[in-house]
């Protein structure tokens, strides 16, 4: 929806919510996609949402389930707790289970239960056992709904079998699977549209399926959708049992998800912080990484301490001090973009860290000798004392050495460790320019002190 | 493939290049997915890549297409200036014209006009009229290959009509138009599989079809395929009528560049800078980035040069200086990133930035009023005085505050000229968050001089 007519949208909607006209809300929003509603809703008050919802249910259940697939979990959860059990239970059988599950499991403990035991029994089973697996992985994404046949099963039966499945969650292919139910090849729509009615599956089914396990994590799920350029891979259980398939729509979201953690997590953000988030909740996530922050921020005060009276000599040293620092920390920040993304994309594999190293290293240099000559004509020209545009000029090339070696090294070592490579990396990294860029400048300084003052 | 396997891969690849065992060559990756392939020649010198992918193109003409596909358009265009233009020509009509138009465009003129004349009528033109539409825009990316039948036209000669038509890029809508080839609605390849054979399309097709224009922003058509949930998004131009598709592999490819473009702007990167990149080449990318940030990075100095007289007397305000500067970038960047994300995601329309500023000048407001009195605290304690903890806490708050402002309006402002709202945004702020640091700080310091030394 344009920015112009969602606004319009938004008052209107609002309007007619306060004056109590659900038959103009309901006129107003049938006709759109849930996608859109779902997008109005984020413009409204608690109270609005569920008046909103409320209507949608009452004239079109369907709209409402759809729509409630399109919200935040969170947003969801929060919300359902409002209706009454069975509503809810009726919305939850008539939204995909993998769509259901992040909302149930935010719901409190007993609601949940007593959800669980008003749906009809499919679903609900269906539901549970997404929860099983652990989060972020295959099985807690995947869609327990597919076609799946067996080899042996020619075409013509195939498209009598799925038209009694009824409706599968955007079904593109066809999964074949042996007798013992493990999977072996997978089939179009369109081969099957193009086959003889008595051809076998296992005739024209492709052999090569790329699958990923029920535990693959899900940022391994979607590099292999994006790799492979499919629309839905096949989830496999330990004894290569179909279980689900993780469709691209899903992909998507995980890709723009970890895309947003990876900048997130670089510059010290909670992964949950939003834009809606409420003043005080943002203040709450972001302060426990402001404390860290203090703390690593607490190094360069402490190195600039030791050389408190060399700066009482030569104050000069003091004015050059932040831009020792500043050029140091972006130099760090290009190198750690580059590598965390590309260990993000999955270019960057063992195999090829060495090279990195050695490459970020050799363009750290170069771009140091070329800033410190820079600045030490500079400095020189400015302050006319040779010995200041030494120091100033080598202490930058050594902060970019150091920036080069440390941005590459610090999210390497990161992901060594298990940990998420972005994670405070562009904090670590600062901390480490700083305080070994005043150590470089203001120990240089001490060094040729006489010269100086 | 996985890390070990690609690593035993590209040793024997690389042996057998080497020994000219190209029979083993071929054997060892015939039956390699085109992707693999194209990640073992990432690993390869430009010398080896030519003999594998010559191996390929002499033993298995389709194989090498679709590896030249899944190649960087720049790889691409680089290895095939090394081939006869018969084969080159030979190469771009096996592969989908939105593949072969980007690496066309990277040819020299000569030469494409060349292949383009070797090449067939049909495939030639598709390419040239692709070239025709703006970079990054839906015209550029679409594919000219998809199923179009009047809405007229039954199931069962729909059904023929797509077995004439032959391969269609991963096909999983037919678009169905009317008598002056508008666009009119969708069926999916499910829908035709279990319509009754004498159906006229306009009877089962969907009406609201979503489509782009050809002159969409592809970052515009990325989002409205993940909205949306598709797999594939029809290309009309302005008459409505089809002119092509965008699949949603091509949309995953468009997420990803773009959520790598937002982290590489706001660090100040070249955004085709790459870890396989010549570190003489990766230098002249950044250097233009660093002379910039010199530039930015020099207001900093300035202004503590103005308070030279105040550090001469209080040597510790140099010692607390790096801590204000880097609690303001720190805060800024969390800022910067969340409001940078949303934009990209397309949370934050103009209609809420005033709701986001407000927020998050209080987010910045509250944390510099918990850090800054931590500070002053610690300060305090460390060195006995109240007016350095009084200066330096409400510098603290001062420049958390400055941080959430220009946080928030950098991107925005940078997005209301109409640049990308993360260019360069995080060394903006740094200059800022510096220098207002270093003024409130130093300029408090002078203010309460006598107190202080």
């Amino acid at each position: 929806m344009k920015v112009q007519s969602l606004r319009i949208v938004i008052s209107s909607a609002r309007k007619f919510i306060n004056m109590g006209a659900l038959t103009h809300l309901w006129n107003l929003v049938k006709n759109f996609h849930a996608v859109d509603i779902s997008s109005l809703m984020d413009h409204l008050t608690s109270r609005e949402k569920l008046i909103l919802f409320n209507t949608l249910y009452e004239n079109g259940k369907e709209k409402s389930a759809e729509v409630l697939s399109e919200l935040d979990a969170e947003d969801a959860a929060h919300m359902l707790q409002e209706l009454q059990i069975d509503q809810i239970s009726d919305l939850f059988q008539m939204i995909p289970s993998d769509d259901a599950a992040p909302i149930l499991q935010l719901l409190p403990d007993d609601l949940k239960e007593s959800v669980l035991s008003a749906m009809e029994e499919k679903p609900s089973e269906d539901v549970i056992e997404l929860l099983h697996y652990e989060e972020e992985t295959a099985g807690r994404i995947m869609s327990p709904d597919f076609y799946a046949l067996n080899e042996n099963t020619n075409v013509s039966d195939t498209i009598t079998a799925m038209q009694l499945e009824g409706h599968v969650e955007s079904a593109f292919y066809l999964y074949v699977i042996d007798n013992q139910d493990h999977l072996v090849g997978v089939v179009s729509l369109r081969q099957i549209l193009f086959a003889r009615p008595n051809t076998p599956l296992k005739d024209i089914m492709t052999k090569d399926v790329i699958s990923v396990h029920t535990e693959t994590d899900q940022e391994e799920v979607a590099r292999n959708v994006a790799d492979y350029n499919l629309v839905a891979i096949p989830v496999v259980d330990s004894e290569h049992k179909l279980v689900g398939v993780v469709t691209v729509d899903d992909v998507i979201d995980v890709i723009d998800k970890e895309a947003t953690e990876d900048i997130y997590k670089m510059l010290s953000l909670d992964t949950s912080d939003r834009v809606q988030d409420s003043p005080f909740t943002s203040i709450k996530k972001r302060l426990p990484f402001l404390l860290l922050s203090l703390l690593t921020a607490s190094l360069a005060p402490l190195v600039v301490n030791h050389f408190k009276g060399t700066i009482e000599q030569v104050v000069t040293l003091a004015v050059f001090m932040p831009l020792v620092a500043a050029l140091g920390g972006i130099a760090g920040n290009q190198t750690i973009a580059i590598i965390v993304r590309e260990i993000a994309i999955g270019q960057t594999e063992w195999i090829s860290a060495r090279k990195a190293l050695l490459k970020e290293i050799l363009v750290g240099f170069g771009n140091g000798i070329i800033l410190g000559s820079i600045l030490a004509v500079i400095s020189y020209l400015l302050i006319k004392n040779p010995y200041l545009g030494l120091v100033l000029g080598t202490a930058i090339i050594i902060n970019l050495f150091i920036a080069a070696l440390l941005g590459t090294l610090i999210p390497l070592f990161l992901k060594l460790i298990r940990l998420d490579p972005a994670l405070g990396s562009v904090n670590l990294l600062t901390m480490c320019t700083d305080s070994i860029g005043f150590l470089s400048f203001l120990g240089l300084g001490t060094l040729f002190l006489r010269h100086l003052s």
